[in-house]
């Protein structure tokens, strides 16, 4: 039986998945059966992606054994730092970290198909390494050691961005953007990842597509987009005008609804939290009120909710985190779920390959170089 | 209507392509409307990768200046040319061309939709470049030209390959069987590359995707394990004892029937008399003899036909390339096929996003890390 359905295979159940459910009855979120909210409220990042990873929570002496493990993981081989440096200043951080998760590949090849999990927390524990050794090389000439002592990736992250032990509260609510991040069953990155690992392919390959692909304005990039339109605003009634007039131009805004949530996405609600207690805690609530009247208009107007992406911008910008950085924690973040989803896929594989209707023209006719218009 | 299938997307219509039809009547092959064979036989790589790329057949006028255009296109930037000096000699070439073309993003950027095609041949002209500047370094310890005088994107390869003018034949049979490997619908790599171009992501991560899924031995690596296979036996008699135990085995043999044709692969028929006169030239029969024994059994005990991969091995091998060039020489000729796709998928865009039927744990009550086994 030939399915035909029209682009983007909306409503296609391409798949089997154990990892992830999104959008049960509109707005739910689990992975592996927890719940979202439980998961960002007691869970750190790295104890998620040892559950999406390794298929449990761990208890205390695994977690114990985890965070150190994943600490010895955070240095990059010297071949690797030199092509880093070669990469210039004015490169898109997401061709940074595509390309640098792919070099990885040449220098610690997945030899074995058990070694997965290795290559797993290898990529997930030194991407922040890649990302801020390149940043720094450029912007301030230097050449970074990439092994903090932080415990955990969030802390790792914004010790080496800003080369100081971070805040308390935004190493928390870096870890949590993190676990809300991690994981979204079979988004686009995680559906090319796939693709790629039915192939038989290796994991470095899987993990390079998901950033490929995660790099598009209508995915991972609309954390990126969802900033530049915050930023355009100086105050919530510009703000208000703003977005009126975009809609009426119908253009589009991003940061708002969803394929699959149709009622609300609950990674917001938690995230819009976070960008609360940032603006509380330093005192500069401009960004969350400009932010909060753009909701309010695009629930007015259109009756669509904010997607993680929106709270994220202001959140992470009051951790003084440059934009073009926030699609690339994503990454960090979604690596977890990638390499959830690349083992699941390799155990009960079958190559992805569909068909095409074909639209083009009939039969041609050969016609020799002269004779061609 | 939320339709469930199966793994693998198999009969699943993923979307619509003027681009090429593939076994219709379970054989038959074309690009844009023209016939395989007549493509083979009468137009060279060049002609083909415009045709798929800009939609019809150059006359003479565009041909010669496509054809010195791509001729100037071979050089790499300085910076690349450090970072493939950095990729160890035992990196997989595999791994070479993906972080190559993944770096070459970051030296010259996708900056306006409008350049697709000119990255396009910026690629297809310097794919060869990379893959030989980096063999050539590491195992002649030699920093080569990659900028030939040779018209053609064969020849090109051959000669950064030998470090000599190509022999007329090798030449033309490895432009012929560039043809071949250039198109074919919405194959995994294809339709990944089409997936990271859905989220609106730059030519670079699509076709770093691409590269990624061809790596894989179901996919772009069967030739090289088609060759592996041929190499196991001296004689054809050991090949029909050899393959008839892996048979009773149920061991995959490689290069043998396909997804899609179900009578034939119109690709392997040219490609097989490719081989033979690669064969008669040399005065060279063992593999061709082995191969076609291995075409009998199989055709035989298991009605399978042999495709492209199969005779492509024995030809690859005469023309003196060694086997890990097999699935890069692949990459070379299928990224036009990838890039008329993505070209294809920005026309008429919408994220390619299924979803995934849910197989996993119920909701779980959330467990502090004191209470975990």
């Amino acid at each position: 039986m030939v399915i035909k359905k029209a682009g983007g295979l909306s409503d296609v159940v391409a798949g089997k998945t154990e990892i992830a459910t999104v959008g049960k009855k509109g707005r739910g979120l689990t992975y592996r059966g927890y719940a979202i909210e439980d998961l960002a409220q007691s869970a750190s990042f790295e104890e998620t992606a040892y559950l999406l990873l390794y298929g449990k929570l761990p208890n205390e002496v695994e977690f114990e054994a985890y965070k150190s493990k994943m600490a010895k993981l955070r240095g990059l081989p010297a071949g690797l730092r030199v092509i880093l440096e070669q990469l210039p200043a004015h490169t898109h951080p997401m061709d940074v970290i595509r390309t640098g998760v792919s070099a990885l590949g040449a220098f610690e090849p997945e030899r074995d198909r058990q070694e997965v999990r290795e290559v797993a927390d290898r990529l997930i524990a030194s991407a922040a390494s890649i990302l801020l050794y390149w940043r720094h090389f450029h912007l301030d000439g230097i050449r970074i050691d990439t092994e903090t002592e932080n415990e955990s990736i969030a802390g790792h992250f914004l010790q080496l961005l800003h080369g100081r032990k971070p805040d308390d509260l935004h190493e928390e609510a870096l870890d949590i953007s993190l676990t809300l991040y991690a994981e979204h069953e079979f988004n686009a990155s995680t559906f090319a990842a796939r693709v790629t690992a039915s192939t038989m392919s290796d994991i470095y390959s899987a993990v390079t597509t998901g950033i490929g692909t995660l790099r598009g304005s209508l995915h991972g990039g609309a954390n990126e987009a969802a900033m530049e339109l915050i930023d355009a605003f100086a105050t919530p009634d510009e703000a208000e005008m703003g977005v009126q007039q975009m809609l009426v131009q119908k253009r589009l805004i991003m940061g708002f609804g969803h394929r699959v949530y149709t009622v609300s996405d609950p990674r917001s609600d938690i995230m819009k939290r976070i960008s609360q207690s940032l603006s509380l805690q330093a005192n500069d609530w401009q960004l969350y009120h400009i932010s909060e009247r753009i909701e309010q208009v695009m629930q007015r107007k259109k009756k669509l909710f904010p997607n993680l992406d929106f709270y994220s911008a202001s959140a992470y910008r009051l951790m003084g985190i440059p934009t073009s950085l926030f699609t690339p924690i994503f990454v960090i973040a979604r690596m977890s779920g990638w390499i959830a989803h690349i083992i699941e896929q390799r155990d009960n594989n079958r190559i992805i390959r569909p068909i095409a209707e074909y639209t083009g023209p009939e039969q041609q006719p050969w016609i020799s170089i002269e004779g061609r218009a």
